[in-house]
């Protein structure tokens, strides 16, 4: 997959500006997940700012994790005014499932925006798809690779944008064409807000590239950094450090190397 | 003290999931302590999911670091429901004695709650007891060992709850039994949010355990890994990241080898 | 200039209290330094609190990067607070220039309160001398240093306070004298918040010198620190957290060895 490496040149060259409304829990990592890839990230939610910031932003990463109703309405309008100046929006779903308050506000974001990219785990994007299955924390549930697989793409047929959902195996859809990532290390379950990083990465490849090949190449390179930094370190405090130093040093060379992602049958 | 070991499996094998309402300065990391130590961390303050989110959670953290009216009045709502649901309720009263709103705060939190533990520095729980210490930031002010004993002691028969008053040593009570706790490292003193992190674990040990022993197997579980995380790192960039590096890798076995903590008499 | 020691070593013997009002991306990674260096960081917002946490500050970081209405209010009545009890106040105007909230908010503020010292990039500081520059996120555009020092000097005089323009040069004025500090790495530009914590560190230090020389020590201790880390460690993860290692071991002596700093004409 040639273009993924591609994407990542793309991308650097760009250093898109990333707007993010996300929660509390993260803000900081996937600030430096960002900075460290080569993006640009800020952060901005008062509904004054909404429009001159997303005026001067290459996309928007909408992440529901710390939501409340001061949040929800910068969400909305956020969502509302990047349709409207047509910057791709990514969004992470964080608790879909676990609350009523927090499905309804995704599925609302999903039908005021125009979403790009939708990321969850399987429980998450379950939940939005109408499935009564609790989500703990940001956790998935145990669930088939071939479940996993059908969900992204019936999600993506339902809500009319590329799903990822992401697990041991990744899957991203478009409805039409599926791609399965292998990439990744269970190590990121260890440390707080992988998910949203990815979210975030996919939003600065949003910025230069089509929605489905936006988010695999997100999915592939973080995994790829996350394999790296296991390899030098195999505990949740230095794994964590050495992840952001591996979203600095990946390149084309090593995702052509190491990449594992494979187009898939619906 | 053959029971914190055991007190370490069986928060492992259950891995609660540790609903939290903290401060804005540590979500991240005490993210990090919990899921690196085998926890399920999560972070809700909408007033709309409290009840569904805690419904699910095991236990409930509340730490007033960065309170405000919105904040605040989450919290009262939020110790009100775990109550009801007879969910363990863990409270860091940060800078109690700094400001009014803090010592109040915390004191209607301790009255309107049903309080398992509550864990602070000796000013913090000096000035719910009415004294009028100021608290400077989140330090301790100079005082004797017998002095910080007397005080959890009396602090837990006037409020009712298992008190953990740390410093160079730890006194937790329970108004009958007291323990000390000699595990931990000055170096915990430079980085932020480390007393923050020793409550919500005690959260993650509520979950499996009754208050007392919760509170003495958090502080020896985390003091035993600021020891080893200070031996292979001395400065306090790499301490803080080691620290999650022995949250993840302390077992039984290393607790009962190190482990500092003695029944005191009252 | 022997000066910068002395003020390092000042600052350490009082540990001085900083209290910050703050963004939510650097709020741990600000204390974090403070704490590291060896003064004691508090964070609070709730204009319930303001007038007695500031009567027990040493001095005050007002930083309006994830500003909103509520937080604007906090900033507002913290920074006439400060002005009251003749505390130092250190202003960073994150985004300034990117959005008119921003850049109406910063001149407000600059305006009912007593600054001490501005620090921002030159974007930043350029757009609120009334210049039409966007800046792109927290990165500097384009520029040459003899524009920069003109910016510090002419920012200053027009504002009454110490201006600090950071970059690949700093330059630090007081309208009247001048410092060009040459200190610092360009891999900080992909760490979130440096800019914020050196912003946080010249608090530390107005606590303990007049303004001026505050900002340059800030800036000569932080950009020493950065360039220690970047010798042990050439990657954004790693060497952001030796950063708090070498803002922790940093002295005297090194700061007396290795400083870039000198007075320039204006």
């Amino acid at each position: 997959m040639e273009w993924i490496a591609e994407s990542l040149d793309r991308m650097r060259k760009k250093r898109p500006l990333v707007q993010n409304i996300t929660n509390f829990v993260v803000m900081n990592t996937t600030a430096n997940a960002l900075l460290a890839l080569g993006a640009s990230p800020v952060m901005a939610h008062a509904r004054g700012e909404l429009e001159e910031m997303l005026g001067i932003a290459d996309a928007l990463v909408v992440n529901i994790g710390t939501l409340d109703e001061h949040w929800i309405a910068s969400m909305m309008e956020a969502v509302r005014t990047a349709k409207r100046l047509k910057k791709p929006v990514v969004l992470d779903p964080v608790g879909a499932g676990a609350t009523r308050l927090r499905t309804e506000t995704a599925l609302q974001l999903l039908e005021e925006g125009e979403i790009a990219v939708l990321r969850g785990n399987f429980g998450e994007i379950a939940a939005l798809l109408g499935e009564h299955g609790k989500t703990r924390g940001v956790d998935s549930a145990a669930y088939s690779p071939d479940e996993a697989r059908e969900l992204a793409i019936e999600a993506s047929r339902e809500f009319g944008t590329v799903v990822a959902v992401t697990g041991p195996v990744d899957y991203v859809s478009d409805g039409e064409k599926t791609y399965a990532v292998e990439n990744g290390h269970e190590m990121l379950g260890r440390v707080t807000g992988t998910g949203c990083m990815v979210t975030a990465i996919t939003g600065a490849f949003a910025a230069v590239e089509e929605p489905l090949r936006a988010a695999v190449s997100a999915l592939v390179v973080f995994g790829v950094a996350a394999e790296k930094a296991y390899d030098e370190a195999p505990y949740p405090g230095t794994f964590h450090v050495k992840l952001y130093d591996w979203l600095y040093r990946i390149d084309g060379e090593l995702v052509k190397k190491v990449a594992r992602v494979r187009q898939v049958e619906p």
